[in-house]
């Protein structure tokens, strides 16, 4: 195990400018993932980090001393940073010190969307985007389309709400949406408060793509017109609209709920 | 409407307070409510805040002074800051810079369980709080009982998150939730994956509560040892769990969709 003390060491550089800046991991196609989790997620789906970076103080911690050991056996380069290098690289408090630096996948679109998707328009909050892959990934989804605007999938706190769920998924970034959604041979399925169809009507055993947009003004005009059909969930409350997040959860499930009836 | 310039005018100083310190608006009943449309919610819901407090530059901003002036009109204090005193109080960037502060309720728990509730236990993100407050009054659910290690409901963070939900739920706070459960008369359901029952094949039309715990560390044993039934719900893909608020609303919504079948 390599250790650096410099803050000019050039890998420490690259790490600082990773850790803080969206642009640079998506100029890279690299990021960090955070903590032991998602670090032993990561070596659950077959992969291996580029680097694997741990804190003095959690180098004796049996996690992460388990899992530098197998980035070692497996000739990954493994580096031990003194707490005060290793704190502004990480967003885990009271946490064990472990990152690893991976490639972000960088996946060409395909053609025509033929299974089930989930399409995001300018979707802002980390957070959201995290719990959307997980619920997906759990509703046994496979494909998200990111539009140019929303959050880059890959952000640390995305990461960290995705608790593993981008390992499963393929996601594809940058998406020219109307252009997938021109040429899809799957349903397009916006929610939306005011439409008159309710999920519990639709047949969801066939595939079909969810539309999802921005936390406060929704889908783009543009998409809405293209999509193929406007849904609601209904509501019993006083209350006229749920999280993004909230939403998507509760129409994946109504697709595993019809598939598994 | 007065104008503060001074950061030693007190009720500046009470109001640097409410913005920072959970454990100041838990002691004094009050909170700050910021922006426009949590101000609008709580007006439509028929309530008067105890100050309305506007940023210079946002007091000539239409919906901003339409809401001072019905502030006036019903004798609420309105106090003008410039930027440089507002800008602290809030968490809204570039925003309308406007602000109730308003008691917060204290409501005494009910000595049963007698309809359709929703149980936290530990529960410590703000924006899953907010996110299963919105979806609980979205599905017609009107009473939340937090327990006491849970994240406050009343906070900025918490209140964004709600969007509003908070005026039409009955919120406890610092709830004994194992006595609560103890003497419930509905069902008490606590999601699990490792549940054999799946939530599809429950009768969810009548009245249950809800049960969810700390994101991490999910429901206390003790209190999954006093629950009626553990449920799941039913995963296709290779992703565990989901996330508390997801898990939330799939929940309420499996209800809502028996309600109005």
């Amino acid at each position: 195990m390599k250790a650096i003390s410099s803050r000019e060491n050039p890998l420490y550089k690259e790490l600082k400018l990773l850790a803080s800046s969206s642009q640079a991991r998506r100029k890279a196609g690299r990021t960090l993932l955070d903590g032991v989790h998602l670090c032993e997620a990561y070596l659950q789906h077959g992969r291996l980090p580029l680097f694997c970076i741990v804190s003095e103080g959690s180098a004796v911690h049996p996690e992460a001393a388990a899992i530098v050991q197998r980035c070692e056996v497996a000739k990954v380069p493994c580096i031990v940073l003194p707490e005060s290098l290793f704190h502004p690289l990480s967003q885990v408090e009271h946490g064990v010190g472990l990152l690893f630096v991976v490639d972000t996948p960088h996946l060409a679109v395909p053609e025509n969307l033929t299974r089930s998707a989930v399409l995001l328009d300018n979707l802002q909050d980390p957070g959201n985007l995290g719990s959307i892959l997980r619920s997906a990934a759990a509703a046994g989804i496979e494909d998200v389309f990111c539009s140019k605007t929303t959050v880059f999938a890959w952000s640390p706190k995305v990461l960290r709400a995705g608790m593993g769920a981008h390992f499963l998924l393929n996601i594809f970034d940058n998406v020219d949406l109307q252009l997938l959604v021109g040429s899809a041979h799957v349903p397009i399925l916006a929610t939306s408060s005011h439409a008159e169809k309710r999920i519990y009507d639709l047949d969801l055993k066939r595939p079909v793509a969810w539309l999802f947009g921005h936390e406060g003004q929704g889908v783009s005009q543009e998409l809405l017109d293209l999509a193929s059909c406007r849904v609601s969930i209904p509501h019993l409350g006083g209350v006229e609209s749920l999280n993004v997040a909230a939403s998507a959860a509760v129409c994946f499930f109504e697709q595993v709920r019809q598939k598994t009836a």
